[in-house]
């Protein structure tokens, strides 16, 4: 196999172990950096070894990110007394993306899932709980519409209900756009459940 | 848009500009490095700018290679009297998967296009020229079945004619498994021209 002599073969298997990158696409990546210019790909090599070194959570919403605290904990323009609770930083950087959302978060790096033993201790849940002794008036649950997010959405509720801090989940409904022949029934039935007053 | 401290949103903004990685994918692939172990990310990098800074022309095919010859033109278990001319060491992969292919290449990086302002003084073609002055039986032309692989294979059988020297062109027709309710129109006329008796 190895045609190319062992530095490309080298490249091209290290980058095929990537998530969604296959052998086609390794190969096409391996010869893209073979003709950039010397310099971008020792930038590219530099932003990976420094991303992996000085990236970690911060130490308040536990996100990714390189400095102490995330530049969304560190805003003061941010509602810091709403928290939305989401999954994974990418959930995070999605609702970031809206553009809309004043408040902060908090990421739990994963749900609740008995299936794969995944318990409440596994997951940023006794974080969240300390941040709640700070004076917040809302927890957002923005957990995915998946049985493991919905289980820890329950979960969540159980806990701070007793605190008399206000809980509340997005909505579940038909997307944006969506073609009600398209949509599963369970969506539908949701979006019947949730509707609202015109 | 920095949501995420400025070392993930570089990362994330150097991987977006490789071909084939959107928005989503490098977010993902970012999110990977940093989960990754740092043993394997420096390895990565290495590896990058390695093969950036060791591969060059193979000095006989011109294929990519970090030797002075790639391994295919060192190999006496080739035959060198056979040589497939392809336009990028890719194709010259695609051949060497199948394992049947014996002889050696010629890698032209490109093929004749006028619309493009490519002549025959823009590819490797002075070097295939010069190789035949060696010991060659035949030349097989696989370059693209397009309209620039098609005048470059022209141009080259002109070319190699009046040395003597074997010029043929790989097969046009229907791919095998193809569907011929599926097929173009021009292919099934060059699959109609190409018939061989059975």
């Amino acid at each position: 196999m190895d045609y190319y002599g062992s530095q490309i073969t080298k490249l091209i298997e290290e980058l095929s172990s990537l998530p969604g990158i296959g052998a086609k696409s390794a190969q096409r990546l391996a010869f893209h950096v073979i003709n950039m210019p010397e310099e971008s790909v020792e930038k590219l090599a530099n932003s990976l070894v420094e991303a992996r070194r000085n990236v970690h959570y911060c130490k308040e919403c536990f996100t990714l990110t390189d400095g102490d605290v995330c530049p969304i904990c560190a805003s003061s323009a941010r509602n810091h007394r709403t928290i939305m609770v989401v999954e994974t930083t990418r959930d995070l950087a999605a609702y970031e993306k809206t553009g809309k959302y004043e408040g902060v978060y908090h990421v739990l790096h994963g749900a609740i899932s008995p299936m794969l033993g995944i318990g409440p201790g596994d997951i940023k849940l006794k974080e969240l709980i300390k941040r709640l002794q700070g004076d917040v008036d809302e927890v957002i649950v923005a957990t995915n519409n998946s049985l493991e997010g919905e289980t820890t959405a329950m979960y969540i509720s159980k806990l701070i209900k007793p605190t008399g801090i206000k809980v509340s989940r997005i909505a579940s409904g038909v997307p944006v756009g969506g073609d009600l022949e398209y949509i599963d029934e369970v969506t539908l039935l949701r979006a019947l459940e949730g509707r609202v007053e015109l």
